[in-house]
């Protein structure tokens, strides 16, 4: 017997959220610790303690309501994502998964129904990344993988610490930013953020893991000279090195593994002038794939063709790796309440790879973890036309509830 | 016979210019109307003055100084180049033109040696283009290329008007920026900016034509989309599309044509994110030969390719011309002055082209026009660490002088 969450209210805490630095076009600009992002923690806050939550707030401004369960020794279940979100990105990412786990307990206390474990559902701070880095710093100094004094002196383009941010906006709370319990297990409903399960025609994502990951970066040194006077074979173009390196990366990707994604997403040229031969050129590589020996292998190509360009252009080059992490595979038991949840809601549903990072990647140290994921049209996101149609969003957090109270009970 | 110009007479010259804007690693930082480029065209009005010049400034503040001939009916010789740099560039780009165009008037009034034609000796504003576009402004005005009011709306990055930072320095003048009489011809004096003279071990070089060059750019449009979670086969990527492109330019150079040099010198990439699909790629084309028929069967094969890229990574793409210039051979009667002239002193010299434009490219549509080069070490220029040693400095000048007193006399 499954339960059905109130559409109606849940598009309407979707659409009041979606406000909240709503940009004329349809898109969310809330960069974490704004006033925008404020403002929404403040409805957010307001609407888990509405919905009789005991809340408390950590010392990262990681926000957390929980439904009290019947057996006074059961862990709790955590359910939630994030509020924030990137520059003129869209207004589902994130959002839709801490709107749809505040419905979850909604329509638990609309239905009077008890659960033996108590519910926790949870808004991280700054997932996005993209005023302070790394993305996923509330949830990665909760699971301790980030030191709080550190981040707190992280700061933004303009030079504010993340802790003074924090401070401004009345969001650093007194709980220390971890565990303070265990926790039974954990579940995030997030969009796709890729084109599979449109692609598919399915209803629902049952998310099995989330790909591994190389990035780094690799600039070569060449020599600025005059385009005009200089002849070719006395030039070192860095930018030739450059596009042989753009092309090598991108012939990675669907041929070193039947997964493998390999972009170069960055290029910066200096002195980039029309007239002058390209001295200096950063550019990154990310590689991802659901094995981690297919990243590795990735990665070790990309250095050898790095050396191989440079000696075939006559330039230097330095390289860096800017992030490492292993793939994972989500534990049976959270899947499968996932997977069975779709099947008694008679959803299509797939079993997919996430290849975006998400908190839950984090959560999964602490506690069994698994993931919904919602159709994403186009695969579109971090964009204005981020778009999950009101249908697809309620199959989502319907299956996320469904598999919660499973979890739950 | 040949004269000899005042060796250290000069080098104290060439040291007192390099001094106004002069950088802590010993290159030049003298942009066109700066404080510093009003301090050098002080300087140099004076010795034009104290060496019995006639001085005149005209409207585009090309500055003018003419010693008088025997023969009444006789048309003057002209002599120069530019007192302004590149930022952060070199002392002898332009500045040694100029400076060895006064040292030619000042060894003729130490020997007394009067000649039929006057001698004119100029100072171009702007040849740099890189305060103000385009390049070569007070000489392409001077000789009808360019408009004197469109030029005088120009304006720099700060919104500075030309005509504004023109009277600023005090150098806008009364005589219409126009020949004001017929040339018998003229000469530039000018560093080589390339490494033939030094890989060839001459003194100096006789140039006998300026390259032709096609420039342009083309943007390619691809689709952001997040990196990890994009199949290969739904991107629509805008750098990969630019690095065959980049790849594509580089082939042209030195087998469209033996001599062709063919380069990007810049790429504009856009988001530019480690983590997101280039969504739009700008990157230029530069195209230079000898021949025409080369640059324009270089400019045609880059927007075929430029398509066929455009088809195979399915991103749209569109492209502009931002110049062309036909190539320019130099007339015979001022290069076999220059030939001679080098003959005579005993210098080892050699026929080149020019790779790069110079005032005298416009000031050869006015009147017979020709050039020395002198060896750049390395062929660097544009840069501090642009270098002529005092020696081919030297040499260079001597050249000059003899080949205008051969013209004037």
């Amino acid at each position: 017997m499954s339960i059905q969450i109130d559409r109606t209210r849940f598009i309407d805490a979707m659409e009041t959220q979606a406000d909240i630095g709503g940009t004329a076009d349809g898109g969310l600009h809330r960069l974490t610790l704004s006033d925008t992002d404020k403002e929404v923690r403040d409805w957010f806050l307001d609407a888990m303690e509405d919905a009789g939550l005991e809340t408390r707030i950590d010392e990262m401004g990681n926000m957390f309501g929980r439904r009290s369960g019947t057996d006074p020794s059961a862990d709790p279940v955590l359910l939630g994502s994030h509020l924030d979100s990137q520059p003129y990105g869209g207004i589902y990412d994130g959002a839709l998964g801490v709107v749809a786990a505040l419905e979850f307990v909604r329509t638990l206390n609309d239905e009077g129904i008890e659960t033996s474990h108590p519910i926790e559902i949870v808004n991280w701070t700054n997932e996005e990344g993209s005023r302070f880095q790394p993305a996923m710093q509330g949830s990665g100094v909760w699971t301790g993988e980030l030191d709080v004094e550190t981040e707190y002196d992280k700061t933004d383009a303009e030079g504010t610490r993340f802790e003074d941010a924090l401070e401004r906006i009345g969001y650093k709370g007194e709980t220390p930013a971890e565990p303070t319990t265990e926790y039974e297990s954990s579940l995030e409903l997030h969009i796709e953020q890729g084109p599979k399960l449109e692609n598919n025609e399915m209803d629902v994502g049952v998310v099995t893991g989330v790909v591994g990951l190389t990035w780094g970066a690799v600039t070569f040194y060449g020599a600025a000279e005059h385009t005009g006077t200089t002849p070719m074979h006395d030039r070192q173009d860095a930018l030739v090195a450059a596009a042989d390196f753009i092309t090598m990366v991108r012939r990675l990707g669907g041929t070193l593994g039947k997964e493998t994604v390999a972009s170069v997403g960055y290029a910066d040229v200096s002195p980039n002038s029309i007239n002058i031969v390209p001295e200096e050129v950063t550019v990154t590589w990310g590689i991802r794939d659901p094995s981690d020996d297919v990243v590795e292998e990735g990665r070790e190509r990309v250095l050898e063709e790095a050396a191989a360009i440079a000696d075939r252009e006559g330039v230097d080059y330095e390289w860096e790796d800017r992030a490492r992490s292993g793939s994972i595979r989500f534990p049976d038991r959270p899947v499968t309440a996932v997977r069975d949840a779709a099947r008694a809601l008679d959803y299509d549903s797939m079993d997919v790879f996430s290849g975006a990072v998400h908190d839950a990647a984090k959560v999964g140290s602490v506690c069994d973890t698994a993931m919904v994921f919602a159709v994403s049209v186009d695969g579109k996101s971090h964009t204005e036309d981020e778009y999950t149609s009101w249908d697809d969003c309620y199959s989502a957090a319907n299956t996320l509830a469904n598999a919660a109270l499973d979890l739950a009970e």
